[in-house]
């Protein structure tokens, strides 16, 4: 494959500006274009919550970088407001619609990182004024916005997720009385009862409002959202937030005639090559190749986006490097509590034919000796046949995300629970008991691989 | 080899206690008596200088379980203020001082956790009243209760390890102007200049002086403690803490025989078995098998006694358990720093043949958009031939401990740092940056394996 002189990448978020940038620092005469068609590029997304709860912070402090830097310091072609209408892959060219109208821009190379995109519910009302998603900065800008009036009382959410969870703490901070509306029981999906149990506590004690097994019918107002209709009445609302759930942005490849996945995400190889030549993909459009499963996923995550594009643009330089893989970890604060899992959930082990078992310890987060201890619940899921690690969940009041990084690393090793009982973790009162509570679940797991 | 029916514990701290009870549980007919030449067991001894730290917490605070407890709800026989004196293998019996006199005590299986001692400078003044060591719940008690004396104000502490560095964080809580001493010049010993630097900028910024390469030769004083002579002159000291290291105990194995190793602890197998017939060790006076330096090392900490404790125990009821050794994992909270490391420094690494690389980056513990991040820095070691992963250094103002479990985990299991980046770190904003500083450390390292 000869060089490649011109690298178009369409979407400027995590996915985008990360390929762009690794392309033109490994083949710095490389001409990359970017474009966005909104007027935001590379900014942190999962920190719009937080930006939110803080009125007197300007949104724009969530952009990392400006199109502006990345001109004069990256030398990147950014152009914001220009929106990619049509993919021609014989012609190698694509097709913009810019402020000033439509026109063809060539390429030997593209990067597809056109992200996701809320999957709405399909009621009436969605579009009413007070009624938001939380996806894009102008998204949050336009929460942000809204909470500056001064006749809002009650937030309803509709999606008990992370980003429905962050919110409610966001909502309450800022004031407003909270209910969250969740279709399924359980919360969070796949989530054991024990940490379930947690949240909704949490929730509780905030004076959050957890309504389960209720669908959502229609929103309805006047000049602004004034209730919705649900399946079990109605319920006053000044502000919705509509957290349902989000879909890939794979319109622009599929007519193009590039495969899709079975999860209906790009399907790309290792190398985030897509079924077309010299076309990449990456980020939230893309699956992500689970390294249990062994096979790709719609998991859109930030993460993942940054991961796969750095990969995807040293490669539309000429690399050959390989993303390794997910685990599906995922972390999320709700108010003082931190709830998240990697690896397989017990019912996704199940499917998979695993026989899987599972243990839950609770614990405290620091030695006895020392002051300020929060409670942890650990709970591993493991093959008691083989005693191989398979996923685990955590919720605790601190210590909580890296603790799942310790068994995302045991999970990517291919560990069992042995091997997880004997690490040499670190220890000192602040920290962590002497038995830390990982290693703890994991002698408790062991009695029953023994058993079996 | 038949069962056994009496076990012998000597030693009732981590890994005595653990051994006891693990055989205990493993084998409920079995009779176990522990032998400790102190009146207290179970005793959390890290957690001795938070203690000393707040006043109003009792010392007996950090006791875990009591020998009563220990006697009426696990069936353990625990003997108090009972020192062994002797081991006859031949005979199989030892000889226990006890408070109405000596007598033999026969045994079918025996644990050695003697544990270690501080090894004190060879000076005058070793004894004076306000003269410390802290290493026993006595030795806690006793610093406390001179600590209530209206009439001190300096405390030096000889000796830059954990404990110096810990005890110099309590004794400045406590009011008290604290200097210490340390004889060689790096800060704490391997580790690289940069996480030396925050430490004494840490130190400083409490206002603790930090004077190194300085040899203690005497300390002088008259009803008490005055002041310490160095090399390089007098210093007032109402207080003075040694904390130079501590040796393993040995002498009564080494009095029947029993193996030592190289380190100067009891020699043992991975089963903690040691060169005697039905004799075991564990905890602070065994060796600790190094997975990377492949011999074993006189590493003492509590998580390594709890570990092998539990494993001593469990093949003295008949079980075949292996320990599968240590990396020398350590973290130390200094102040509102706290400093760790795992695995290889680079000297360690080198005098390994491995050649090693670093790398050293700065990072934010949290996303940009959340409040109250603090600086942390990671140092990884690594063979640039292979990419492997050798060790890490950490420093920073939170979420240090667990990080170094996961380079732990990833040592462990064999990674390079290409497996290192691929982590599916768990990411949100309260929790970490988008790049986890671990995954940016391997990154920055990749380039240097790649060059190479």
């Amino acid at each position: 494959m000869s060089a490649i002189h011109r690298l178009v990448v369409v979407g400027g978020v995590a996915a985008g500006m990360s390929a762009a940038s690794q392309a033109k620092r490994r083949q710095p005469d490389l001409e990359v274009v970017v474009f966005e068609q909104g007027r935001w590029v590379s900014y942190g997304a999962c920190g719009m919550p937080y930006n939110i709860q803080d009125p007197r912070r300007a949104i724009d402090d969530l952009v990392v970088i400006t199109p502006e830097r990345f001109r004069t310091q990256r030398h990147i072609d950014v152009r914001i407001n220009h929106r990619v209408e049509e993919i021609d892959l014989a012609g190698s060219r694509v097709r913009v619609q810019g402020p000033h109208g439509d026109s063809w821009e060539g390429f030997d190379g593209l990067v597809l990182a056109t992200g996701c995109r809320p999957r709405l519910p399909r009621v009436d009302g969605v579009r009413l004024p007070g009624v938001f998603v939380l996806h894009t900065l102008d998204d949050a800008a336009r929460i942000k916005e809204y909470l500056q009036r001064d006749d809002l009382r009650r937030a309803v959410i509709v999606g008990g997720g992370h980003i429905g969870l962050e919110m409610a703490d966001v909502f309450c901070a800022r004031g407003l009385a909270v209910t969250v509306l969740k279709r399924s029981p359980s919360l969070p999906p796949g989530y054991p009862d024990d940490i379930g149990t947690l949240l909704r506590a949490e929730l509780d004690k905030h004076g959050v409002e957890l309504l389960s097994g209720i669908t959502l019918l229609g929103i309805e107002g006047d000049d602004r959202v004034r209730q919705v209709h649900t399946d079990q009445g109605r319920l006053p609302a000044d502000l919705v937030l509509l957290a349902t759930g989000v879909q890939p942005n794979v319109e622009l490849a599929r007519a193009a005639g590039i495969q899709l996945g079975d999860s209906g995400a790009i399907a790309v190889s290792a190398g985030m090559a897509t079924s077309a030549t010299r076309v990449w993909a990456a980020g939230d459009c893309a699956e992500a190749y689970h390294r249990q499963m062994a096979r790709g996923l719609f998991l859109p995550r930030g993460t993942t986006a940054n991961k796969q594009g750095r990969i995807a643009g040293a490669n539309a330089s000429g690399a050959s490097e390989s993303f390794g893989g997910v685990l599906g970890t995922s972390v999320t604060k709700v108010f003082s509590l931190a709830v998240g899992h990697t690896g397989l959930f017990e019912n996704q082990a199940a499917e998979l034919g695993l026989q899987p078992a599972a243990v839950s310890i609770k614990a405290a987060t620091r030695a006895h000796a020392y002051p300020g201890a929060r409670q942890i619940t650990v709970r591993l899921v493991f093959a008691p046949s083989s005693g191989k690690l398979l996923g685990g969940q955590i919720a605790g009041g601190e210590a909580v995300a890296k603790r799942l990084d310790v068994l995302a690393a045991a999970i990517q090793a291919g560990w069992t629970i042995d091997d997880l009982a004997g690490l040499d973790a670190s220890y000192a009162p602040p920290f962590a008991p002497v038995w830390d509570p990982l290693l703890v679940a994991a002698n408790v797991a062991r009695k029953q691989v023994r058993r079996s």
